[in-house]
């Protein structure tokens, strides 16, 4: 088999057979296919597609391309969420304590956040002391005790997609359906859980910018979460403004804990419950939705998800104490008000300069090197389709160095659009693919 | 400027500005931009094309890449010729002699051959003694005084092109028209000629296998010559058959002999004749092709086009007597006379499978560092269209070593297919592009 004619055999527009799948995936790994034969099928992919058919044999040969978890040693339905990627998202630290204080076992392994605000590893860090590093049979004891537990990638999983993922990076070929589904579930199935529920974002501020493109990605991740014998299930949410109303890593936390408190009624909270239900469901916990929500409801006016997910802090090193004061977190030195320079409604609020905003005051990363200010970010008080008068406070930013401050505050006030009339209101959840 | 917005422009079918390009270019040659970018770029042309701007553009960059040659030495209008490669396609070593014995000026400096058989420079290397190694103050003193001769590329010519192609030759991306005519031509003009004849090929044998792709391919190189003030026209001639008889180093040099002393009537004489004519009548010897094929006639008739040819051999260091004996060139040991297996008609004629069958003899190389002995090759004795009967001689094959002699014959008679009715002719020449 030459990967000369695998190249030639996509670039005319036809279906590659597993086995020459295979050969350009482990020839990739193993070294010896060079960068730039791979470069060349991936832009032929990016043209020409790849069927539901290759796009499965292509998760499941990079599944292949490294170590799999076996989380034998927990009992019941292991269930994991994914998201593909938003600003202000804190949907995991509220939705994993919930789901496992209704019995649910949920564990979790994440991999640092790529795009320019931190990831769900980078919010757990900003709690004082906790720890995401957790031998493998701690991790498991801790699911099956607490119910939850949260930690980073461990071993040399999926090995191919982090090869494949940087080339894609510097060659414009991330953008493609299959292999971003590929990319997402291969690293899904790798960590071992037995069922699946997937935020698919949408909207301007999603990778997927149509919803009709979202729900072909929620589509093409079900079909190979389901073909490799994992229950998956999709929702397609909105991502044409920031889902919460914190952007910075302790922030979120904060935001995370006051929900578990009861408070924030709104998006965020709504998306949480939409997939902690479905995390419930495909863990055969609740029959239908609105069993599910009694049983949420019921766990967080309990107390008993605050309950859970101080006990796994606690587990995991960190300061369980912040849950009832989210005093302790980190705070950044000064709070600089951000206000409307004019009258109108919010038309507009571009995620990724938001995100961007958030990053210059030090709360992302701009290089895999740069180190990450725990306290820093912004706090939006406003959301898309409000009114607004000039001088209105749009968001609180919290800084401990001004030197682009000036900047943050420009791109944020640039990226809040205020027009002279109300834009029509966007869904929240578009869709649910089983 | 960044290599990835050009990527992603491209993939997106827009025009790529001469800045853009030029920034390519050189980065790919100075080595900032590394390959897994360029073959990213170079599929994403593949797919969207170049138009004639970008094209030109791209050329010129390539040409600016090296060093380009000075031929101001030579008094007069160099003219210079190029194929787009075919098999038996000796028609260099009869069309400069010829052109020169009329006035002309051929300066022409060849690259070794890509192909599986000989280049020109590889057959006139089977002349005994002959070098084509000249310093550039020799090589003008020769086409000063005899009117012609041809000489291997020497200086850095077009760096970006030898780059380009040994990634496309991996990448499956030479078939693109935008791609072969920058290659092309770029060489043509640093190689500093005045005028320049192409000879693109089209049929079954050529890289372009249909008669509009080759028009297409002749019109961007014609363009890209004018715009580059040389006076460019191009000839699209048939490749369904092997041009002449011969196939092998030595015995093309002996076909080459035989049509300056007269002989051999038929294809490749035509194409000679034409190519020949055009290449007096850019260098402002004729004004017509009627007054140019007179001139040719006569240079052939009264010996002075073989005469030229000897010159050029002697000041080469190559024997001169091989002109009037051919018996000097290099001989095989044995002829073996391979037949048709039964009655018919010759409907096809594959060039590639027979060129690979006289490289099996050792006429050609099959990795650059092979050896090609000059002695063996095979000399056909039919044509498309012949009728031929049971027991017929289709070829002499001239062996030195039996080792691949049984392949090379398979392969050579599964090449030559023998129907039940005669197929219809095909043209010879059938586009002039000026």
């Amino acid at each position: 088999m030459h990967i000369t004619d695998i190249i030639h055999k996509k670039r005319s527009g036809k279906v590659l057979s597993k086995e020459e799948i295979d050969f350009f995936i482990n020839g990739y790994v193993d070294g010896s296919i060079p960068d730039y034969q791979v470069s060349a099928l991936l832009m032929a992919i990016w043209f020409n597609g790849m069927n539901a058919q290759e796009t499965t044999d292509l998760t499941l040969s990079m599944v292949a391309s490294g170590d799999t978890v076996d989380l034998s040693g927990i009992s019941g339905i292991k269930v994991d969420k994914h998201s593909t990627g938003g600003v202000a998202d804190t949907t995991t630290l509220v939705a994993a304590p919930l789901v496992a204080a209704c019995g649910g076992r949920v564990a979790k392994m994440s991999g640092r956040g790529l795009g320019h605000t931190g990831g769900t590893l980078d919010k757990l860090e900003s709690i004082p002391g906790l720890s995401i590093e957790q031998p493998m049979d701690v991790f498991q004891k801790f699911v099956n005790t607490i119910g939850v537990s949260v930690i980073g990638q461990t071993g040399n999983l999926v090995p191919a997609d982090k090869k494949l993922y940087a080339l894609r990076d510097v060659t414009e070929t991330v953008d493609n359906l299959s292999l971003i589904a590929a990319s997402i579930m291969s690293k899904k199935i790798a960590s071992g859980a037995d069922a699946i529920v997937l935020d698919v974002k949408t909207g301007s501020g999603a990778f997927m910018k149509t919803v009709d493109d979202s729900i072909a990605l929620a589509k093409a991740m079900v079909d190979i979460g389901n073909l490799a014998g994992r229950r998956t299930v999709a929702l397609v949410t909105d991502m044409n403004q920031p889902l919460g109303n914190a952007v910075g890593n302790a922030l979120e936390v904060q935001e995370a804990i006051e929900i578990l408190q009861g408070g924030h009624p709104g998006d965020l909270r709504d998306v949480i419950f939409a997939l902690s239900s479905w995390m419930l469901m495909v863990s055969d916990l609740a029959e239908n939705e609105d069993e599910a929500m009694e049983k949420l409801e019921k766990s967080l006016s309990s107390g008993a998800a605050l309950k859970v997910f101080s006990e796994m802090i606690k587990a995991q090193g960190g300061d369980p104490l912040v849950c009832e004061d989210t005093g302790r977190l980190a705070k950044a030195k000064n709070l600089i008000s951000v206000k409307a320079d004019k009258n109108g409604w919010i038309t507009e609020m571009e995620n990724a300069e938001i995100g961007l905003s958030a990053m210059l005051l030090g709360a992302g990363r701009q290089t895999k090197e740069d180190v990450i200010d725990p306290a820093v970010g912004l706090w939006m008080k406003k959301r898309l389709g409000d009114e607004v008068k000039a001088g209105d406070e749009l968001a609180v930013f919290h800084v401990n160095d001004d030197k682009n401050l000036e900047e943050a505050v420009n791109r944020f006030k640039a990226a809040v659009k205020i027009g002279s009339s109300k834009a029509e209101e966007k869904k929240l959840i578009y869709k649910i693919v089983e």
